[in-house]
């Protein structure tokens, strides 16, 4: 099985070439985003990965976490690996010093973020969960509930949940039912969540759940629902954990993947619980931590991607097998077309979605420290057109990119121990959590495109057309080539956005029935856009002279998606503008007719 | 947990309306196929998938088959489902009845054997297995191994593996070091295999292993491979299972999924052998078993589909959540249309790929039985181009459609209760065992296309180019629709195979870089191209009278197809033709350089 190493060549390059670190540097407050600093963090987080948690990963998926009376279990070595994320000031890397943060900007943790996630994908959901929660609580916590909380948790002494769904309330939380009565300072919680990462665990000496409920007055839908901390051990006074709180694991589930981070069941029985902001705006609180955990999920397609593509670059270098098609020798399978071709989807998809989602992370820093006030709301904009197609097609990618992973393996890929199938059964999850990618298409659709008019995805567009004729003064055949493949991806994206626009207010049903297509086809034209850029910046690297084995690869590999992932474009489109009328043309019944 | 049932309509549509079960009654040995006989076989057997096979499939796969000194004890209930099938003379089917077989033809076969692999393809694959050794005997083997062998296996009474891959011969079978000796009347066979289906088990008294080995003097490379007879149990001359032969089951794999069939790692020491057919032909009648296997693991992706749809289905109908676009209520999921689109992806993938595979099937009928050679011949080179494209298409389609329905269930797909999870893991082998969808893409493009100069896929082309005229007679939208989806394709088709036929000879590399692509094509093509037919067919049944609910839903149906899947014909022509400079564009020290 080969290990995990960081790409750390390809990420300096999208850090410093694509998503402009020197320019987020200059903001107020990442200013310790020295190029020296990013580049021992990125050293040191990659050693991490590489030393303390990808040793866990196959084994921790073959051991699992167990629940036995209420207690769960992390798998051997997890305890001790967390105790060094929390030593090592990881989980502190994007919180201000306020709170015993570093206060890096969101592009640097961005990247340790993926390094982290690449090499145990199980492990790192539990800070992910974290970050959540101390997002909330930054954002709407009173400051009593800051101080008692977030220096333990930004520490990683404690560690973060959220509990959103129950049985009949998973992406419609119209429906939540946990109540929440109020006594005195407090209230207390009552109800079953489910689905709960990290619900319970091992790791950490307390555990800060942040649960969606429902007061006795509150109003019915998603405007009656409340935000409230409930502790597993109810804080002392020294700040220490106390008394145990009525919150307890019923189980844990029997998962697909992902085995090592236990999915719990959760009881709240009478549980003490703290208000987080006001009463019935638990939703709009619950929704500023879900954009940050829809980008991490998008991350998680890439670190799950690259991870899968390492992998199989190993076994296709050394798994001899057939003969050359040119001079008939027996060769390392990487020589045959087919499986190079695979090879190259898995690393230009990897690349490309790296590069869209750092560029995105990078305009969070903008639009979150931005001096000027329509600097910030343009970056926002641009944030927020982009988190659903970043979570959507890093994560559907992802899985097509983890599946790839085991064919390149194959027979040997169907064999658990090659641990190629732990990629893609982990992979699974991530279209689902956080918002399937049929919500984040109908977010994209509904939300970020109808709703403003097409104002934002406009402005994409005509900047896309901009772009073109930087392009058209390269000489290189291959940026040419990819240069007609992005042009058309970015008609295809203007075609089906006059289609959405048009459509939306009058046929509701017609516009979101194509929303998953559409929300395909902006995300292989905005990673073609970063593939482009990608390829402009290694011509300008060659001239200087700079690394040619990397800036020559980086290149064709931008073609390589241009005519094997951007040559969708158009049918994509179709499908958008043609694909409506058939979608919901069977009645109900005729499902059952066969 | 929704329960399998055989989707019996559209089997009967597929064989009477696009299949031409009539035409293949009047083939020579087919006549027992008569309308009555059909219609009871597939009740019976869609009664034995639900109520004896469907029961064990995820009890089968949670408690999974076990190794011990030796033995291997297949899951609770196995051996007597495994009694039921023999004894109600399933194994049987397909087999002339000169060994005891019912003569049925190979398309009414077809069809048991998708509604048995649906319901349970863990076991299935002992049957597939079995038939598969039966046809290499037929083929091949002596009078005296058809009568020790064949009567037993067509009774069910023992079953059958094939022993092709070794750790070093996967793909690539000149690599095979399995030794085998002659010393009298028979071979010493020595040597180990891997990923033996049923390499041993304990549903049968005994298993006729098929071993391909090389004799001291053999050749080196494919020439030199025998294929022997290696019985578990050396028969007696009553016939009787006698001595344990010296082939033994030294453990079985741990894998991503067909938890309940044993994958056998098997060692052969002196084990005594029986040559089938000549020395150093072995490879030719493997491959006489594996294109028939080929086909079965094509279905299995009909199969797996299917049933992943039906569970999918059910959810969707009972799952109340979100609320109706229109009239804003809470509503079952498969109102919303994202929801609808992925149900309707399932469902017009499945009946496309189920409508060309029962087409192939019959093909083979008439490739096997017509009295005039030249028939034999022409049904023949279409059964070959298109064996392929059933098995890769087919397969990889499966894959996407029980992705889909992990899905369609959200949060609870990835719950392994859920048993949406079992058919994505089940349907994960598809496109690896019997030739990855690569071997099957380089199998289209060199010998199904570039061999015979493009002849029999020309005459494919011309075919459909004739069926547009037969489109243009509709007056119904939607067929209209689906006829401009489909000319789209075969351009695009036409389009790819010239680019073949041009490059194959010159630049092998580039030819073969987009084999997969191009088989994906083929299979779009080749599916739009049956639920064309099927739209024209329902046409007539609907102005005959016939049942309306049924007939309606297949037009709506292939128009679907059309515009979501079809659409993607273009793009995949663009990426054959256009593709191949960039897939072998790295050198391979460049994929280390990131």
């Amino acid at each position: 099985m080969s290990s995990y190493a960081a790409p750390l060549k390809d990420l300096r390059f999208v850090l410093n070439e694509l998503a402009g670190l020197s320019e987020v540097a200059k903001l107020p407050g990442c200013e310790e985003a020295t190029p020296d600093t990013v580049d021992a963090i990125l050293e040191e987080a990659s050693k991490f990965a590489s030393e303390v948690l990808d040793p866990l990963n196959h084994s921790g998926d073959e051991e699992g976490s167990n629940w036995s009376g209420g207690e769960v279990t992390t798998p051997k070595g997890f305890k001790q690996a967390y105790r060094q994320y929390a030593e090592g000031g990881w989980a502190a890397l994007p919180f201000g010093a306020e709170w015993g943060g570093q206060g890096l900007p969101k592009l640097v943790a961005t990247a340790v973020e993926e390094m982290l996630t690449s090499s145990n994908m199980s492990f790192s959901l539990c800070p992910l969960l974290t970050q959540g929660a101390i997002h909330a609580l930054e954002l709407a916590g009173s400051e009593a509930l800051k101080k008692t909380y977030l220096g333990k948790m930004v520490s990683g002494a404690w560690t973060g949940t959220m509990n959103l769904t129950e049985p009949q309330a998973g992406s419609d939380l119209a429906l939540v039912r946990t109540k929440a009565k109020k006594t005195g300072d407090h209230y207390l919680i009552s109800g079953q969540k489910i689905f709960i990462t990290y619900g319970e665990h091992d790791l950490a000496e307390n555990i800060v759940h942040l649960v969606l409920a429902r007061t006795p007055e509150a109003p019915e839908g998603v405007k009656g629902i409340s935000l409230f901390v409930v502790p597993k051990f109810l804080p002392r006074p020294d700040g220490k954990p106390g008394e145990r709180n009525g919150a307890r694991c019923a189980s844990i589930e029997h998962k697909l993947g992902i085995h090592a981070s236990p999915t719990a069941v959760m009881v709240f029985e009478n549980a003490v619980g703290y208000l987080v902001g006001e009463e019935n705006k638990g939703l709009a609180y619950m929704f500023v931590m879900m954009n940050a955990a829809r980008f991490s999920v998008g991350l998680e397609g890439v670190a799950v991607a690259e991870r899968a593509f390492q992998r199989a670059l190993a076994y296709a270098r050394e798994r001899l097998q057939g003969k050359d098609l040119e001079d008939g020798k027996t060769v390392p399978i990487i020589r045959h077309p087919d499986v190079r071709r695979m090879l190259m989807l898995m690393k230009s998809q990897t690349e490309a979605m790296r590069a869209l989602a750092y560029v995105v992370a990078a305009e969070m820093d903008f639009a979150s420290t931005s001096k000027d006030k329509e600097e910030r709301k343009r970056h926002q904009a641009f944030v927020d057109l982009m988190i659903p197609v970043v979570k959507g097609w890093s994560t559907e990618t992802g899985i097509e990119i983890a599946s790839l992973g085991v064919q390149v393996h194959g027979g040997m890929g169907f064999i658990e121990e090659t641990g190629a199938a732990q990629h893609l059964r982990d992979a699974r999850i991530t279209t689902i959590y956080e918002g399937t990618t049929g919500i984040q298409a109908n977010d994209l659709v509904g939300r970020k495109i109808a709703r403003d008019g097409g104002a934002t995805v406009k402005g994409w567009i005509s900047a896309l057309r901009g772009f073109d004729q930087e392009l058209a003064k390269s000489t290189n055949p291959d940026v040419q080539a990819m240069r007609s493949c992005l042009a058309a991806g970015v008609q295809a994206v203007s075609d089906a956005v006059d289609f959405i626009l048009a459509t939306a207010g009058k046929d509701p049903n017609a516009a979101f029935a194509g929303a998953v297509p559409f929300l395909k086809l902006m995300g292989i034209t905005a990673g073609g856009w970063q593939m482009a850029r990608a390829a402009l910046a290694a011509e300008r690297g060659l001239q200087a002279g700079s690394d040619k084995q990397f800036l020559q690869a980086k290149i064709k590999t931008a073609r390589f998606f241009g005519d094997h992932v951007l040559s969708q474009a158009s049918g994509l489109a179709a499908t958008v503008i043609n694909g409506s009328a058939a979608v919901m043309a069977l009645a109900e019944d005729q499902f059952l007719a066969a």
